[in-house]
């Protein structure tokens, strides 16, 4: 058989630290969904304290990639991932109702610099109709990151009111493997905390999986054995938003994530 | 008359084992639908298991057909037949709604290395005004896989809530009919299990009709029997998932297959 | 005035013999809508036996055209008059909601070898939402027609729910003039059996008529007075489906028909 | 300042006689919504008496356009202004449901020859859905005309379910000026017969305004004084339809309307 | 870290005077809205009004622009910003009901001279799905900005029934740092009138905020109280309509409300 070139392949490696095979991404897109919160009120000094740490990639907003985007304008900066879909799940209309919307193409992401997008699978939307046409999102969006070898990372996920507060390993390696089978590059799923969960999750989803953070634990043990235990189960790596970056030294909370993804 | 050439004329014809004139497929889609399942956890795995028995033809998802490209880019591989609908009857969403979403264009299809695309049009939704918009999203692929010279396989079917677990083969060779006037290059259809009923949605359909699987049989007798009878009936061949691959040694079950199929 | 030339109006030419300034059509595209039907099961056989006869065209289906067009591929063949649209007034959901869809553009119907295209233009939907995009659908194909020129039919009628079983000669007339306000080339439209309806319509209508011709009357000398009716008050020819070729020797039926539309 | 030159100024210009900065029009669009009326069953023949009289414009439907295009094939002959939308208000469908659907885009409209568009901006639909969706294809249209050099003319009127019979200056003022905000090149307004209230109207409309006539008065002398008085009060021209051609002698009607406008 | 050509960057860069760092800007958009209002009966007059007094820019809608556009034709003249949406609050439709409709694209507005547009993203719509359609189109709207360099101005605003009439500090903060984060190259807020929230706003908004005037104060002293307290709590600059030109003397309006900004 002869070797392909892929231009996404090449892309995908290259969010991935060659000497562990594993990826720490963190996740810097949570002010556009929330608005300032606590230690994201100026976007432009969390960013730098981020970048400062090395991570292998940061998600941001279309808007702080164009404040910041000189941050990333160097040899050695992180990845840029620009979240290109806006996911409403009790958030910004502080209503309750469930709605999805894209905010960039894949298209419109590359001409703006990014290094790969991403964007939510979930489900659990309390209107199916929506979760359908959040489904043929993805693959839409799938279909033209193929197009330009722009790599996709969907965030699967099992959110919204007809699942509750439920964090159910079977439906997450369902919606996982869901958005691998419709062209997710990356797949950044839900942890439970159970070891043979993350297992089975791992072992039937085709693409690597990425564990998200959630809301900040403030606890630095739970959350290296959150992780280490993600990890060793067969996580390809981490996308933490809030555990890495809300606290007063930003640039230690994310150069101490990257020490327990790669150092150990 | 002179002779007309057809691009797609051409490649529907590859589909098929010149000998016999019938085809033997495997359809490897149920985990975009329904996530991981038994024998399909490792997705690579059971295609690897699937194309060394040599069917005539594979179907996938986007997703599978990029993490198992490699194992069909070769000049005796299985052709590979991608799926560019979601259909969701029951399925994804979890919750009884029946809707149906488009994955990928043609165009898309053939970009990604698909030899054929397929498609459902499913006659029993409780909602008039979904059966409509997936007929016109039929149509339409029809209209762009002419233009791009890719058959086109409508898996039309009998389904949803309207009807309920009636397996009706005038209902049957009715949607099967209007496929075929919509445009698809072959049908892919339920067999009720009754000869005639066979024979009469054959002969009223003006391309090759191809028989769907549906659930594991789990009796190898009975399912080389419902084979050859609807090949006996006028059946041009068959399309076969879980009866194929989901046991022990799928390869055997789908060398089992192809002897049935291109042996008597 | 100078003369000017047009595209459209040399290919509505056509569809007309020139020695008495009619058409006979032949419409075989029920099967479309209503799945295999009494002396068309074999779609090939009856398109066989009704080009055999020499309408001036005949009605089809995208799929019936891509398996028959052989038969068409011939200097002194009928036309092909492609339908473009479904409607659904009863028929394919079975359910009694009224949808319209559209199966192919102009330019698609024209690239698959189309001479002219059909659509319906219905008044009576119970939802005039629907009956209002079934317009907008009408003026958009005329105005592609017009850009490739194409000569389009509008199949004018008074149907749905709204209308009942009623045959209203003024509703009719309205119907095929907005119909060729909108920019229809020729209309296909209703007749009553009533002469000086068909005249009203015949004389309010800017563009030629011509006449559908509904179930079949199994009535040869009750069709011949209702053709010969229609001509005298100015119908410029027959649209005759079911009427012409749903008997033990359709191309004897059609020959009939065509006899009595320019023989007399 | 420069001059600058304007396509669409340049034709602008030309729907004005010179010598009198007025302008004469005719509505013949009126059988597009209600079909055959009394004095236009035969559209040719009414078009004709019209031309005959020589008005600066007439409005047309498309389909009238292309039957009596020839008519117009001419350089003395009145300009055609082509009417792009369906303003479905109490008409066509016969239920009282109020739609809006386009039928033509201004390119089109060019490509068939028009000098000038015209399309519908109402004010008092009972769905304010309808109403916006309305106002953004004014808008859509008028940016489109700007592309290409057409004049848009905007009937900017308070109709609908909402508004009743009322026909009140103020109302009609505040939709004509928001038609011109949106980018009209002429507004075609309501006048309530109060001198007053078409002064302001025409003071406040960046654009000049024409007046319709609406249902035929059957009245000469009070037609007539209608005219002059909104002329006199800043008007700069009139839209006529059945006021003008519904008449035994359609183009002695539009001549008295002609002397009447530029003869004062 | 190397130097980046930005072509919007230059653009916003015109918007604001060297000396101060300041930008004075007048809306003239009311008109779009509401119609004629008191001392915006003639457009001409008082746009000529408004630039005689030389602010930095003047809001404009289409219509107004084509109108008067060679009041800007002119190398000191104010920028032109149009408005390419229509945000229905309560106003056009007269009935309560909140729509959002796109009158431009950014492409459009560039092709007539815009050197700048403004939109709305609103927050408070008693309809979420509405909110979600305007957020989307305001991403959308940044991106095609981008891709042309044009500086894309967001109306971050806390309106709609869902809102009433509170005048939230908080939430005007969260829907300005939102549309910062879409991509807004500027944002023009509300201002409360307390200090501390102003420096909040401008403090966690990535971009220059811009205070928006309101209903005429008709008290100058307020006028002036209210923007140097912005000012110095922040804010880059003002953005008033009414407050500016709805008075007898608008040049003289404008000119000290220029004065207020950059003089002291």
């Amino acid at each position: 058989m002869t070797t392909v070139f892929s231009s996404s392949g090449l892309r995908v490696g290259r969010l991935f630290r060659r000497e562990t095979g594993l990826s720490c991404m963190v996740a810097f897109d949570r002010t556009l969904l929330a608005g300032p919160v606590e230690h994201a009120i100026d976007a432009r000094r969390a960013c730098e304290a981020i970048v400062a740490a090395g991570p292998e990639a940061v998600l941001l907003s279309p808007g702080v990639l164009k404040s910041c985007g000189d941050l990333f304008a160097d040899n050695r900066a992180p990845k840029v991932v620009l979240r290109i879909d806006y996911p409403m799940v009790g958030d910004f209309t502080l209503t309750g109702e469930e709605h999805h919307r894209m905010i960039a193409t894949p298209a419109q992401a590359q001409a703006m610099g990014a290094d790969a997008v991403v964007m939510c699978l979930i489900s659990g939307y309390d209107d199916p109709g929506r979760e359908a046409d959040n489904l043929e999102a993805v693959a839409e969006a799938a279909r033209q990151c193929e197009a330009i070898g722009l790599p996709l990372i969907v965030e699967a996920v099992v959110w919204g009111s007809r699942e509750g507060g439920r964090l159910d390993g079977e439906r997450i390696a369902r919606v996982a493997r869901i958005a691998a089978e419709l062209g997710a590059d990356l797949v950044k799923a839900q942890f439970t905390g159970e070891a043979e969960e993350m297992r089975a999750l791992a072992d039937s989803c085709p693409v690597p999986v990425l564990v998200l953070g959630g809301a900040a634990m403030n606890d630095d043990e739970a959350l290296a054995r959150f992780t280490r235990d993600a990890l060793a189960s067969g996580a390809r790596g981490v996308i933490f938003g809030r555990n890495a970056w809300q606290r007063e030294d930003a640039t230690a909370g994310v150069e101490q994530l990257i020490e327990i993804v790669h150092g150990t």
